[in-house]
């Protein structure tokens, strides 16, 4: 049952069920679309989890990133449940427990390729594979039903900065005894071709770094992408420069992957983001997130001129390593604006090859089904469009149609040697936390905070004398996010009248029907306003009685 | 004096000013940013405009997108001037004009590649360039000071559909003979090489349609690109295949460019909208807007099943002929998947080479600065990053830095031979447009509509007795984007509590005054609500006398 991750790009979620015993797999959340006004991030609704939750085993995390362990905290407040997770995941996943007060309560197992482990009626072997954070695995799930391939994200790296290549071997040996199902990867399901190996990224950066001469140099990165990091460290210490980094989650990282080894640096070469004008510009390269234009990131306020360390100027050589995710192109364009202007050199078009994907293109996914010859196919991780794609590559490399299935959150897809079929759907959705506030703004929320963010409000006030309908005070209107008041006290007042007049009308019985009273200033307001300005602001009567 | 365009892409208007005469070239919109909640759209500020308008001697427009065109209108509320236009671009004028009643009381007059006309102590010539619009022209503006050349938008299409290549001999003698400045096109001032010719969309769309077979086609690209839409046509009259159109500007604009002689199509192709059902699949092409994702557009309207001529399924075959502005990816991604999910085939990525630029690259930029040698060149039409590339493919090509000016909105730039200098600032902004409202809409307006979006609102309202300062009704609280009401009826209970122990602990001459009441109620609720709950909705307190 994918609870989450289908039709969408994040939240992925998966739950496994055989001979009565459950996993789950990832548990991720989504940022908000655009019209989630105020909601700060996305998680799964957990509520088939919780019904179910004497059943489930454990939570298999395939690596670190937001999309496949954000959901964790959410989850861990409604069920506790024993976390797995390779050692790197499990630092990053503790970063983020402590931040909810939940680390002592937790279970975390560390995993490891081809140590595998059994929940339940399941066991679970890890297998290695590239992807832009290390540590990352795709999973053999087998239970008496067979064996399931769930990829992760994934690429094929054939020269990677460290950790080796996709374990190909592994996938391969598992498809020689047979696959009952492969759920992988659909991300980049749009792209023909490989993805560049992450070397490319050092070879472009290392021109660039000779190219920047006596400039400092500032990179902008994603902040889990350690072999980016490392191959950044690596240059600055052939260059003769230091590095410090910039950010909550560059440091927080970095620091984390030194000590646990998946970072290496001499001593000598990393120094504090206070020092750094210490030293002559053409001895520092700055690290530091914002590569998306993220508005309180380090790089937007470098950008702003509002960073606390650094003054960016012409002595400044900026690199974006990363491409914008759908959605942030403004931002980024805003951010790469304020830099120019400063007189930096930015270098932020994709023709420099300062970044690759971490996700399969079409090759890899094909290599992928080939290798673990699965008898049926489940494109996962993808907007529909990206999952069709995939199926469509699918069937290139010979899966049978029938035997493809593109499914949707909540579906329960029953997977047997005999066939594919998919049961009543179980509840799964979009749960949106905003502050402290799991699930509290919904619909109904969001359709009122859209209207007043198009058009403002309007309130309309009155004290009426419960005896005999007489106003006592008002009717006042105030506006919020309408129109300029102080320009328009003319419509405001022309509008009181009409409310006037209405309640005028009204005898003292009715007045005394508040539900009425509302429902017509409402509606004579709301005409009026749209009559004069083409505008419908929220209408807000508010009685009080006396 | 650049007016708008610099700095932004689009609201392009550029003021010239010789010996006490002023032109206007061109009068744009732009669209609102996703942060101007509610904005229909920006047009630039007239107010210096108007301050001159007895000095203004005409309006010339360079072609008829609404980034050249769209602020007419509201320009011509504000002062009468005559319009110089192509014949096409008249006709799209017009018909904006009409929806606001200015046809009759404007001056329009039709202007022609080679032939000069005068505005006061200004020569114009209007010199034909190729664009994603029939009927665009560049001006070669000559008066005491010296000639300007400003581009307009323009690239150069050796084989064009119709019309020619770029005028580039007129070019080459205005540069032969000195031209002072140059202001030319900056928009893809970021891509190497050449723009391809519009030619190699009528091939990729003839292996497209052979691709389709026996399914219906569903083209949807820009309204104005008549180009575009007469190569489909021919297209469809080769396939013998009849052609429809949806949407409102395409059917208003395929309908002028018939009358006007700017689309050519036999008689018995074109069908109406409501007759497609009448004809197999396989005999219609259907003309759509919608390349944007405009969520109310004709072909968003279809990947929503609410179209009521189409009903899109298994058998059709649709093309995105655009590719999407930045900022509307994810529009377009959602029509995309709506239309995946119906059944249909969807081609939309760039590889097929099924939509090119209406704007000069880097090569045909070089071009342009080669023959016209200017004196002077100023960057237009773009963000700031763009106008820093120009400005360095201008030096790549010889004009001295000195010579370069990256300028912003409200410059006012003197020039002569003798030099470049720039004077004291005018008036030049964004007015916002919402509904009827001109400049109604500002920051204030705009930050009550943001704040109201994220966090929504709670009003505090309460009636008091002038005379005792006693509370005679409330306090009450209204939320509206707040929270879910039936599920937080505790919160906003406790909430009132608060704002009832204040009251109760002011005296009576306290509470008469109620600025500093409203102070006490706002500072109560917001620490009280933002320890609950980490947001700070708006609150409004109203407090009523009787």
């Amino acid at each position: 049952m994918p609870l989450g991750g289908l039709g969408e790009v994040g939240k992925n979620i998966t739950l496994y069920e055989c001979q009565g015993d459950m996993i789950l797999v990832d548990c991720g959340i989504v940022f908000p679309d655009s019209d989630m006004f105020g909601v700060d991030l996305v998680i799964p609704d957990f509520t088939y989890v919780v019904q179910n939750k004497d059943r489930i085993k454990g939570v298999v995390i395939t690596h670190g990133h937001e999309d496949h362990i954000g959901g964790l905290p959410y989850l861990l407040k409604e069920v506790n449940l024993p976390i797995y997770a390779t050692r790197l995941t499990i630092g990053l996943i503790t970063n983020k427990l402590e931040e909810h007060g939940l680390v002592r309560s937790t279970k975390m197992v560390e995993i490891a390729p081809h140590q595998k482990f059994k929940l339940g009626c399941f066991t679970v072997e890890p297998i290695h594979v590239n992807h832009s954070i290390p540590d990352a695995v795709a999973l053999a799930i087998t239970c008496p039903a067979g064996t399931i391939i769930q990829t992760g994200d994934f690429k094929i790296d054939y020269t990677p900065i460290s950790g080796g290549p996709t374990d190909l071997v592994t996938i391969a040996e598992y498809g020689e005894h047979g696959v009952l199902a492969l759920l992988s990867d659909s991300t980049n399901a749009e792209r023909p071709g490989f993805t560049a190996t992450e070397q490319k990224v050092g070879a472009s950066m290392e021109a660039l770094f000779s190219r920047a001469g006596k400039k400092r140099i500032i990179i902008a990165t994603f902040a889990s992408n350690l072999y980016r990091v490392q191959q950044l460290i690596d240059l600055a210490v052939k260059a003769g420069r230091k590095v410090a980094v910039s950010g909550r989650s560059m440091v927080n990282n970095t620091q984390m992957a030194l000590e646990l080894g998946y970072l290496h640096a001499p001593e000598t070469v990393l120094i504090d983001i206070e020092d750094i004008n210490k030293y002559p510009p053409e001895k520092i390269v700055l690290i530091t997130t914002g590569s998306q234009g993220e508005p309180l990131s380090a790089l937007s306020r470098m950008a702003a001129a509002s960073h606390r360390n650094v003054r960016v100027g012409e002595g400044d050589f900026i690199i974006i390593s990363a491409n914008p995710i759908p959605g942030n192109e403004k931002m980024v364009t805003k951010v790469v604006n304020g830099l120019l202007k400063l007189g930096a050199e930015v270098i932020y078009e994709s023709m420099y090859d300062v970044h690759v994907s971490g996700h399969a293109c079409q090759e890899e996914q094909k290599l992928m089904l080939t290798l673990a010859k699965p008898q049926f196919f489940l494109p996962v991780h993808g907007e529909y469009k990206h999952l069709k794609k995939h199926a469509q590559t699918a069937a290139a490399v010979g899966i049978p149609e029938k035997n493809i299935y593109i499914g949707e959150n909540g579906d329960c897809v029953v997977l047997s040697a005999d066939g594919l079929t998919v049961g009543e759907p179980v509840p799964a959705g979009a749960v949106m936390v905003d502050g402290l506030g799991v699930g509290d703004v919904g619909n109904v929320v969001l359709r009122d905070r859209r209207h007043l963010s198009e058009d403002g409000l309007v309130i309309v006030v009155a004290t009426i004398d419960a005896r005999t309908g007489e106003v006592l005070a008002g009717p006042d209107l105030v506006s919020r996010g309408f129109v300029y008041v102080r320009e328009s006290e003319k419509l405001l007042d022309d509008a009181r009248d009409q409310v006037r007049d209405v309640l005028g009308r009204m005898s003292a019985a009715d007045k005394r029907d508040f539900g009425s009273v509302k429902t017509r200033i409402r509606e004579t307001v709301s005409a009026f306003l749209y009559r004069k300005t083409k505008r419908s602001p929220m209408i807000l009567p508010i009685l009080m009685e006396v």
